[in-house]
């Protein structure tokens, strides 16, 4: 008699998500909601036996546990849609507060998974840190308990901290990843390849690992080298990435005054 | 009989490319030069029997290998107070152009080792990406051939190619690591720990050993997700963060508009 699970949301947070419910806690999934039926199909099928629907009323109601994983506009709309019901309900969004199912179910919370999902790759998800928050004590235990089956780091957050982890997220990878798109757009108008500069990214991301950002930083901003960064911003066409390429060089520099 | 080198320098660059050397290349440390007399015998102790000076008029002139890893300042400097000799000069930076070198030695060129050298960590040089230069073709062969020895992986690459290619190390380290200590402030300031960022930061890192960066992207600029992007800018109490929120943001959308 497994618990189960409804999938609300079909995407690459949901695909990782259901996985990781059915092969590390065990729980069967039975539906999967998603507005896009290509999408509700695919995630059904890589369950075996789950059925899917478009249409946010026609979602089961004696299931144990309800995964929201939606774009934040979705939320607030399909959480109003779906039928009430006495099972768990659970988003998995960064940004919007627990409060967005008060009123629409008796049990309800929040499980943030802090990592980045993506279709072509597998993500050991016992490694993913999971962020908690329940509507009582009780279910924030039942919600606790739930994500330590999944992951090895689990940590109570709310949702105003939750928030600022988001933000944080932001930094740490979708601005991260255009650091990485600009260098790799520099390297590629030379002629190069963009893999010669996989190494130093590599270890960019490892030196954080022993060392704070701050004491791992390097390079001409750090030493306020103005000759080779006057050099430097002459160099690049685009003025928005000029103008970017002085603003965080003057950031790094006024990191480093800070006490 | 080995080949000897002196080392101009006793920073971070100097020190790993020294044992690289020592380690990967048999070329046995003779003499290091560094303004700092702290510096230049801490180089030299690592290295059993070799010399040290804070004068640069007393490098010696009968060494087959001079590597120059200075401050880009310094660099053009100290080259011209080293006396003139029959050795390959060879200088490891990403700015300067070879031509530093041109009336001062008869056999140059450059060797510049794309990564992020720490005190604390140790490098494996063998995948360090090495580019060369040489003032001949002959030259440019012998610094090649040195190069390979140290490195599996040496491209040949003119200094105006190397600059572009210091520019996107900037982006694709310093700025990386600003993008890093901004997200580890923002988590600091809620009083998580920072380390909860690692495994975001590492498979945002090992997400582009297989799709481009561009392919890599998500998160709300990505998807113009304007609600999202205005709360998060609010959340931001430092003008000049918030600023980089927006203009990166801005330039994540723009990235993807692109062709």
């Amino acid at each position: 008699m497994n618990e189960t699970v409804v999938m609300i949301g079909a995407g690459r947070v949901a695909t990782h998500l259901a996985q990781a419910l059915r092969e590390h806690a065990g729980l069967r999934l039975v539906q999967v909601y998603s507005r896009t039926a290509e999408h509700a199909r695919a995630l059904a099928e890589r369950s075996d036996g789950a059925a899917w629907t478009t249409s946010a009323e026609a979602v089961r109601t004696d299931a144990d546990v309800y995964v929201f994983s939606l774009s934040d506009d979705a939320l607030a709309d399909v959480a109003r849609r779906v039928p009430a019901n006495d099972g768990l309900w659970l988003h998995t969004a960064g940004s919007v507060p627990m409060a967005v199912f008060r009123g629409r179910a008796r049990r309800y919370g929040v499980l943030y998974p802090l990592q980045t999902f993506s279709r072509e790759r597998s993500v050991d998800f016992r490694r993913v840190p999971c962020f908690v928050e329940g509507c009582t004590a009780e279910v924030t235990d039942e919600v606790r308990t739930l994500a330590e089956r999944l992951s090895d780091e689990v940590h109570e957050l709310s949702s105003v901290d939750r928030a600022y982890l988001h933000l944080a997220a932001v930094f740490a990878c979708n601005f991260t990843n255009h650091m990485y798109a600009l260098a790799d757009g520099i390297v590629r108008a030379r002629g190069l390849d963009g893999s010669v500069l996989r190494p130093l990214i590599d270890e960019t991301a490892a030196k954080i690992h022993r060392l704070t950002p701050r004491e791992a930083q390097t390079g001409p901003a750090l030493r306020n080298d103005r000759a080779v960064m006057d050099r430097q911003a002459a160099m690049i066409a685009d003025p928005d990435v000029r103008r970017l390429y002085e603003d965080i060089s003057r950031g790094i520099y006024a990191e480093q005054l800070k006490s």
